[in-house]
């Protein structure tokens, strides 16, 4: 079974740093060739579903703009031009929330449209999160910053209350995760993150777990 | 808390189908305005879970244009114009496998980006399949059905071989679901599909779960 190709990519629209679309010219194993098949080019992003040492979940309720209505939400943002994703997670659990964790865990990195692209979403699990400081978020979004009960989490997971695609990926990944003990450690996460080629996502590079 | 509002919109690229770019005057709660914030439109798709009457998972090892090498997959498509969600599900699983399901679950409808849209990814929990003809799939990929078992299933997703992100949620969602026994039915799925009002995303209506 043999990967598609990208024969060549011509840029339609520029939309400043958080959007642009190509169209590329993609061969089929079987030879078949389609024209401008559009692709989207974003940031990648982190979302990290945090517990405190006390086992409290960090989540904010907040508005975002494809969401009706507000929602419940897992600490997360884009990465900054050539940060490293567990390095961009920290980050962002520090500005949002002004906690630090002892024990990172990769949930995995996946491609956010299987046929268009539009980034990477690099999803964690940080454990034995502690507050170090005030929380210091330049989001436009306004968000209210909660602690929930394992119980709590579970319970809105199911009723829809992450409202968004990656915000629900990110819960359900980290309660399956968060049943086995420490086992995966800060370790097992930073070589998550080593170094892979470039991809075609605009040169962000996306780690598959092995 | 209160929503962003969409000012006004106007069309930068359109695409065919499957892509139309947008760019909104956005109002944020403080009276801020923002000005050609990009919006994605493509249609909503759907992901199903499934688990044969004997307990195994139906799953594609699959290409797909984002994704590098083979991943597994769970069975999805697109909607068709004005169809119903879990129409779509249960089409989709019919073409793709030839199966049937008895017991169908909502596992939520999700906007797929939070600040671009691009669509709504509505995921299922589909048991009780059994076949009751030959695929007839019209995909462009080239796919190879296999029955894991939940195990197998388990495994997988920790070691991130579902690779993309609605497959990865679809399974971590499915797999929590599916460990309670069998109390949403497909009653409860048919209720979660009923009116609600257009969205932003494009006229696609997405429930959100009680």
């Amino acid at each position: 079974m043999q990967p598609w190709k990208t024969r060549s990519r011509r840029t339609l629209l520029e939309c400043g740093k958080y959007l642009t679309v190509e169209a590329h010219t993609v061969e089929l194993p079987d030879g078949q060739v389609i024209d401008d098949w559009p692709w989207l080019i974003a940031p990648a992003y982190v979302n990290i579903v945090a517990v405190s040492e006390n086992g409290g979940y960090l989540c904010f309720r907040q508005v975002k703009y494809a969401v009706e209505d507000t929602s419940l939400a897992p600490v997360g943002g884009y990465l900054e031009q050539g940060e490293d994703p567990l390095a961009a997670a920290r980050r962002e659990l520090l500005e949002e929330t002004g906690h630090e964790a002892s024990d990172w865990v990769s949930l995995g990195s996946y491609p956010v449209d299987g046929n268009r692209g539009l980034g990477v979403a690099h999803l964690y699990l940080a454990r034995g999160a502690r507050r170090v400081r005030q929380p210091d978020a330049d989001d436009l979004e306004e968000q209210e910053l909660l602690v929930l009960s394992r119980a709590d989490v579970e319970k809105a997971l199911e009723e829809g209350a992450f409202k968004l695609l990656p915000w629900a990926a990110a819960v359900a990944l980290a309660l399956r995760r968060g049943e086995s003990a420490r086992a995966p450690s800060a370790h097992h996460a930073a070589e998550a993150v080593e170094d892979r080629p470039p991809s075609k996502h605009g040169g962000t590079t996306y780690p598959i777990l092995p």
